[in-house]
């Protein structure tokens, strides 16, 4: 049996640019890897004066977004749009025609992941959200993976770069205001920073681990958030003089009561593996019954590190529809 | 369709027994995440009357290992024998048949691993070993799973308990035998740690990890390996009044010569990762060229984050083995 899956990608900003050409420059690797061959069939982009890469021919490009999540020669559907607008109603959209879903988008799955995954099963379609959380750091694949036959106690992370980077700017003396500016023109942060400095940015992840770890229906706007717009240079000059250093932390845990989620800073010793952060860093903490704590640290945004994130849920879905043939010869 | 899925487990020690021991009494919680009903239809021991868990009933019981393997009522065979005697043809023979097979045995994976994939291949058998590596720091599963679509570039590690428990104490003015007696009494060295000392053991890890990250057949013996045997009460101590720690580190790294590997120890900044860790711990860097750097961390040793792994890897073997009806349809 020889297969050929379609891919169709919709949106070609930093990370889709980079995947697309990922996907026809590293092909013979993905599909070593992958155990099944594939074909880029078509990008959406709302913009067709933008420069993109040499790799990608200019056929591939359409602005009929809709056309590429209906298109029927596309088996995977990759959503990298980002937002709730249109991503939301295309990935449902592709969803109910059973194809299969890979996204980076974080507001999605925090605020409508239950029941996206509820269209999904119902349609026999897979749908992956690793660069969701985390960038290139695979906190929810090691939670579903990794730790499946454990139990999960406790997540904790420093889950958004832009945070660390504008408390780091401030211990080093800079005003809260400048800080911000400096992440922007650095490029840690975006030109709308305000999801990232009131924490919502952290609880659409936190929620995707909690419903990644302990399968509750954990919406992001339940999330007890507080962000880190209220500190003030003052605020985290005094922690330093303690030798305490202030992070923006995501905290998850299974209680008697049921799961007990929040965002908010937090001051830390300075050897602590969250104030250890620098930029872009996440660093997350997983406490499982077994398994003990593992500490997991890594660049957590970047189009290249995201890129790397939605590559492998991409090679994840090629490898359930490439091995259908062995696997049933065993079953 | 309902399958029930054979597990029949070769060895019950400390992780044998742990793993045994969940695998009874989290049957709900495993059966809901692997998606198949299992049952534990045998356990290979040598000692009649060594006490086990109570959740193990005395009729799974047998001194028969090969007669486990053989089982035909058992689909997945779980080595926990550990060592190359009895474990590497009691795995070869279950895979010959067809068997999928878990195992946390780094000797033979390290030595055979390349014949041994090459036999689960040809036998349509999946062949998992998440837990000879990095006990529960998932290390092989995130080059193989995660980095899938990226380029691994190096990996670095802190891979032996042993030795890291013996060169603490020796940094805390111990003597190395006094280092390595208390580190048996603590239950961090085996009976016979002449493996963990020489580097051997490391060696074994790491040359899994070459196989996972680079898919070269790289075998253990083929590794430049230095121990810690030489390392003297006064070379620690100098280090440590320069600041210094002195860790065994295991490095593995793609040159456009081929793949270069060595086990040695090295004096690192006590800030460094790796001179971070204490007793059991484990700590791995991974660069790969889109991700970035990766750092992991968590318990390397012992029954319970071992037993974690296992379990992960018998989770992942149901999962292919369950879904077979739903990805045919996708198919």
């Amino acid at each position: 049996m020889t297969t050929t899956v379609g891919i169709g990608l919709l949106g070609c900003g930093t990370v889709g640019a980079s995947v697309a050409d990922r996907l026809q420059r590293d092909r013979e690797r993905i599909v070593e890897r992958a155990g099944v061959s594939y074909c880029l069939r078509a990008i959406a982009i709302r913009d067709c004066m933008k420069r993109r890469p040499e790799s990608l021919e200019r056929e591939l490009f359409t602005t009929a977004a809709r056309a590429v999540a209906d298109d029927p020669r596309v088996d995977v559907v990759v959503e990298l749009i980002g937002g709730l607008d249109d991503a939301a109603d295309l990935v449902e959209r592709a969803l109910r025609r059973g194809r299969h879903v890979v996204t980076a988008n974080k507001d999605l799955i925090g605020t409508q992941g239950p029941q996206l995954r509820r269209i999904a099963e119902s349609a026999g379609a897979s749908l992956r959200y690793d660069a969701a959380v985390g960038g290139a750091v695979p906190v929810l694949r090691i939670l579903e993976e990794a730790l499946a036959g454990d139990e999960i106690l406790r997540v904790t992370g420093v889950l958004n770069g832009t945070c660390t980077a504008i408390l780091s700017a401030m211990e080093a003396g800079s005003s809260f205001e400048k800080a911000l500016a400096d992440a922007q023109r650095l490029g840690y942060a975006e030109a709308d920073p305000s999801n990232d400095i009131a924490g919502i940015d952290a609880a659409h992840k936190l929620a995707i681990i909690a419903q990644t770890a302990f399968g509750a229906p954990l919406l992001s706007p339940q999330i007890p958030t507080k962000g880190i717009r209220g500190i003030t240079q003052a605020d985290v000059a005094n922690a330093r003089s303690r030798g305490l250093r202030t992070r923006l932390v995501a905290s998850l845990e299974r209680t008697a009561q049921g799961v007990r989620a929040s965002v908010a800073p937090v001051v830390l010793p300075e050897d602590h593996e969250f104030a250890r952060t620098q930029g872009v860093e996440n660093a997350v903490q997983i406490d499982a019954r077994a398994a003990g704590r593992l500490t997991l640290r890594g660049d957590g945004a970047g189009g290249s590190a995201t890129a790397s994130s939605v590559l492998g849920d991409i090679v994840a879905v090629l490898r359930t529809i490439a091995p259908a043939a062995s696997i049933l010869a065993t079953a």
